[in-house]
């Protein structure tokens, strides 16, 4: 198996912190964003949506999309659990990750459409979408809803869904740095929040 | 179990499809949506999300986000098979279903910020957000472009997630209908996507 990579990108940092917490160890193919390797003819074989992360398996398929990439590993390396053991916590996992993924759509709404960098590049994908100024606005509006949402959930729970730490906290983990890229700092206002970013990144696998 | 439904809504109805697929039956409970009836204190209690459908399970929790309600009856009823039975399949259905619904939130782009029935709400939930006109444009070609990457894997497959139907195509369906209200018409010019609707259209599930 082969992961192909961004450093510095939300969606990748969650797919390698979900191997390190697997304790698995994949090699990474580095694919530069910065220098829009993604949109090569060559990555766009691998992936038509020219998006990361990709897995590519050992029979030579590849797997796009976050989500369907963790199941993949979860079923292959049932433990720990990361993606819920029973029906109802299994559940409640896929939704506050879907809750969860929501805010980084939103924190991507601001850095894409203000950074000189996402020029032309305004949504993820091959094809070329200008900036709309006003998505800026819009997209710090829905970060901080966002994030209202979640302190009231985490004020009620050990984590995002519920008592054991799971996929869910993994992609707010992501979510709140990459916001932080936009000057969310959500954490500093709203002491739940804050409990709980304190605690998620001190575990060895957030370094991943 | 309860269903939280509205009958138009996208989501509320790939749930449904769902649902007639596996031979279930569970009661409806309307939440009008053309009311404004999911941003009453008395939905937001359910669902702070203020979105459809949720399912409220037999033990009184309550489920947002299809693709966790899917997940939670899937487990509860293996059979008929709607999110892959190899862990290879698995990961392709989930795969798919997150690109078609990339495609859904593309067309309620158009939609949310064409029509003046969204203006105030032109993304779902309980805050105010301002239709922006430009982006009713990006969303078109946002739309455009999903279908012709869909176009490419029904070309050299019969299912979105390859040999079976599954629940990436019961999103694809909902999809499809849901771009048709801004006038996409995608399948016309599409002959793969036109066999594939043909057919997954004529199943009995469809009129649920």
């Amino acid at each position: 198996m082969r992961l192909f990579d961004y450093n510095r990108a939300p969606n990748p940092r969650r797919v390698r912190i979900f191997i390190a917490e697997k304790g698995l160890k994949i090699p990474l193919v580095k694919v530069d964003l910065m220098r829009m390797q993604q949109l090569s003819p060559e990555f766009r074989q691998i992936n038509p949506g020219a998006t990361l992360p990709v897995l590519e398996t050992d029979d030579g398929s590849y797997i796009s999309e976050s989500l369907a990439i963790c199941h993949y590993l979860e079923d292959l390396h049932p433990e720990p659990n990361l993606l819920g053991s029973s029906r109802a916590e299994k559940a409640q996992v896929i939704m506050w990750n879907n809750i969860a993924e929501q805010g980084m759509d939103a924190a991507a709404e601001v850095l894409r459409n203000i950074s000189p960098g996402f020029r032309g590049h305004a949504l993820p994908g091959p094809a070329p979408i200008e900036q709309i100024p006003a998505l800026v606005e819009r997209g710090q509006t829905r970060v901080n809803q966002f994030f209202d949402r979640i302190e009231q959930q985490l004020k009620n729970n050990a984590y995002l869904a519920g008592e054991n730490y799971s996929f869910a906290d993994i992609t707010l983990m992501a979510t709140t740095e990459f916001a932080d890229w936009v000057e969310t700092h959500a954490y500093k206002t709203r002491p739940a929040l804050q409990r709980w970013y304190t605690e998620v990144t001190a575990r060895p696998a957030a370094n991943a």
